[in-house]
């Protein structure tokens, strides 16, 4: 089945372009939270989103998922790892299923962790960021998991029978649940050291030996998530109409540039959503 | 008294660049109508603005009016004729009254009406837009005015003790209340005829001999608002941050292009606002 659209994202970007697109009847799908943007939800006050004065995070997130409920608009709780542009349409893969769209928008905001260091610098050399993809590599290695959500409590789930010590991190309060070889370390990463390789994350309180540290966040960088979309400042470079570099790819929110704010990204996503149906008209 | 930025139009665009400027605690002055925007007001039902589902145009229309009630902004309900670009501010010209701002954000829309046969070709001959600025060139000669509001009535009284014949043509159902000098002619205008200048207005069931005809509309187009803006494909053009082509004059909503949608100006307004204030911290 090839979808029209994918939208990659549930912040007020990706549900705009889903309440936009939706509205025309479009076949779309949309991978993100069922409870849209943990970033809204975390907002103190909100003063600033035209129509909606002086709610909190949680009224306003409230607000959003009553619009998609009302529409039957349904998120798919799958996290897109990679997206590929195959010329006349696009190859997803979302918790290492496949998907096929005509189109894809995406909305995956912006992080606002700082990448520990020595991130960059290994990444590829034992720094990984798709458990999935990469387990095979480290058979029989040590290996330290960096969990920024419950869902990379799945995640590791693929590396479990395959490495030889493994270390769990999470950046979360809630409560862990994992098998009981997993060794749960609650403690604040701050380095990865090695020589060519990685053989050491330091934290706060402990130094691990290990030969690979895998990153679970909440969103993929965009340039890993599309190979070869261009980039500016930071940012996913698009034109007025929110369209990428690449032919039926289109982006709107945090992710295409400052300022992070709802009613932009909002904005952003109905301009997208109006650039993909007369894309997909053509 | 100089302000830090003018905002021109009271849609969706205007009014969510008046409140991101006002809770960065900006002095703004904002023209236009205390009942925000007439378009919004005549929508049946609004489905596309994410966060306030299914709403008729009016009580959306209620909802933006509270936001700015609650964040005190005024609306001057004013019609600005004229910006200029000063070097280091702007001179705006509203209902002859000069004012000054530092930045302006230009939100009033665009024109549904389409122009009357002959209304281009015969600008500057004879058709004009700004009854206060032209009387004086219609004195002891017959006007028509053509009014596609109730300001249009005020307006009028700039040329009525300077018209030898006066005609008014209302392109509204609100009742007229004008001195008895002045004909109401209650019909269509097709077309503004003349040889090198004007000299009959033709309606569908009349016609007057007429040396000017007056169209006083809701807006006033880009090019004859800002002298020497850039347009493109018949908006204004702008960047990805809102900036026109004149350096601390900033354009949102549908002036600067399609979709017309209100969440669309609604967030263009706010990148506008942020836009802005970048631009006055330097």
């Amino acid at each position: 089945m090839r979808y029209d659209i994918a939208i990659i994202g549930t912040g007020p970007a990706g549900i705009s372009a889903a309440i936009n697109t939706k509205l025309r009847n479009k076949n779309i799908i949309v991978f993100g939270s069922q409870k849209v943007s943990t970033k809204v939800s975390k907002a103190p006050k909100v003063n600033d989103y035209l129509g909606l004065p002086g709610l909190d995070g949680i009224s306003l997130k409230n607000q959003f998922i009553e619009h998609i409920k009302t529409l039957n608009i349904e998120v798919t709780e799958e996290k897109v790892s990679n997206v590929y542009a195959m010329g006349d349409y696009f190859a997803l893969i979302a918790d290492n299923k496949p998907y096929e769209a005509t189109t894809v928008i995406l909305a995956t905001g912006v992080e606002f962790t700082n990448p520990l260091k020595g991130e960059k610098e290994f990444y590829g050399k034992g720094v990984g960021y798709c458990i999935a993809c990469d387990a095979p590599l480290f058979e029989e290695l040590n290996v330290a998991v960096i969990g920024h959500n419950k869902k990379a409590e799945h995640e590791i789930k693929f590396i479990s029978d395959l490495a030889q010590n493994l270390y769990y991190i999470p950046m979360y309060d809630e409560e862990v649940n994992l098998d009981k070889k997993i060794q749960i370390i609650k403690d604040k990463p701050i380095e990865i050291q090695g020589d060519g390789l990685v053989n050491k994350l330091i934290l706060k309180n402990t130094e691990l030996e290990v030969d690979g540290v895998f990153i679970v966040k909440d969103s993929v960088s965009p340039e890993r998530l599309v190979p070869g979309i261009e980039i500016k400042d930071g940012h996913i470079k698009v034109d007025q109409n929110m369209s990428t570099s690449i032919e039926g790819c289109f982006a709107a929110g945090d992710i295409v540039g400052k300022p992070y704010q709802y009613i932009k990204g909002a904005g952003e996503g109905a301009i997208a959503a109006y650039s993909v149906i007369e894309f997909l008209n053509k």
